[in-house]
């Protein structure tokens, strides 16, 4: 998803999807705390009373909703990958989606953990149950398939973030490699 | 290091390096955004005028040596590791520090990937470099030492911002038993 992507895609959306969409936007560039009210309103383009009628329960209620959004948009794309691909299929999609926005935009859901509040701590909490269940679901065979969907999501998000510190793809390289191979030992050989 | 050992130490330190420590400390609370000068120098009880004097590169020096600061301080935790605990060592050290926190702190490194400008992003580079350079140096005999250390510094980080979502050490608890399966199958099998 590139941001000119996401710009396009938002003149089909309301005005409400059209907030959601562009806050997760904006916490993916730059942290919850960018995310303003304000530069919400002007990102998608609403008017500046539409924020209370769409979120009565204000920002930390527009964040977590940006949270879900990107969660399940991720979420999405883990079950499509086929089971014999996940490790390239997920790195690749995190691949491409830093190159298309120039390394200034990462995971939404991870970004919001640096200073979300309680609502969108829980947001977080959610989405990543998701992509675990996603995950798992591919991992037949394996002993202990919630503990590798967990080191699989947690060292995919650790290089997303630090490809963008080093605005190269080569971490995910790297994860992809290893965790390929954690993969195909895990398959082969008991916990 | 718990904030209130933060605050302990802080009082042996002069005021430069009581603002760099404090930026450090917000940072991994709240991010780059809410480290303002302002709340730096309140969180230090600095004299305002001293952030100029100090940091004439003003708030990107500021997080900038916050986080070479910090990322010194986990590459000594790192050095000071048995290679044969590593895994262990690195995953108990982050688990002290969250509980210590109460979930409220993580890694300062990692939290200002999020939002940070180029001068941090410099620093967050050259810290992992050094984490990399010092896990490197626990891995001989290891075939492909740097991806696996990526591997490690990702997932652990990762985990960390997991666990401060999820308010438990679980995430870290699952990438200490998968790190130290692919370290072990690593060190038996080339890659």
């Amino acid at each position: 998803m590139t941001l000119v992507m996401v710009k396009r895609t938002e003149r089909e959306l309301g005005t409400r999807d059209r907030m959601v969409a562009g806050a997760a936007d904006l916490v993916r560039m730059h942290g919850v705390h960018a995310a303003g009210i304000r530069q919400v309103v002007a990102h998608a383009d609403a008017p500046r009373g539409s924020v209370q009628h769409h979120f009565p329960g204000g920002k930390d209620q527009l964040i977590a909703e940006a949270v879900a959004w990107a969660g399940r948009h991720t979420e999405e794309a883990l079950r499509k990958a086929d089971p014999g691909e996940l490790i390239p299929r997920v790195c690749g999609y995190w691949r491409k989606s830093l190159q298309d926005t120039d390394f200034l935009a990462g995971c939404t859901v991870f970004a919001a953990a640096v200073d979300g509040s309680d609502p969108v701590r829980a947001a977080i909490v959610t989405a990543v149950a998701g992509w675990r269940e996603a995950l798992v679901a591919k991992l037949s065979g394996v002993p202990e398939p919630n503990r590798l969907a967990t080191v699989i999501l947690t060292a995919v998000e650790g290089a997303i973030l630090l490809a963008r510190a080093q605005r190269s793809v080569a971490p995910l390289d790297d994860v992809e490699a290893e965790l390929s191979f954690l993969l195909a030992a895990r398959t082969t050989r008991p916990a």
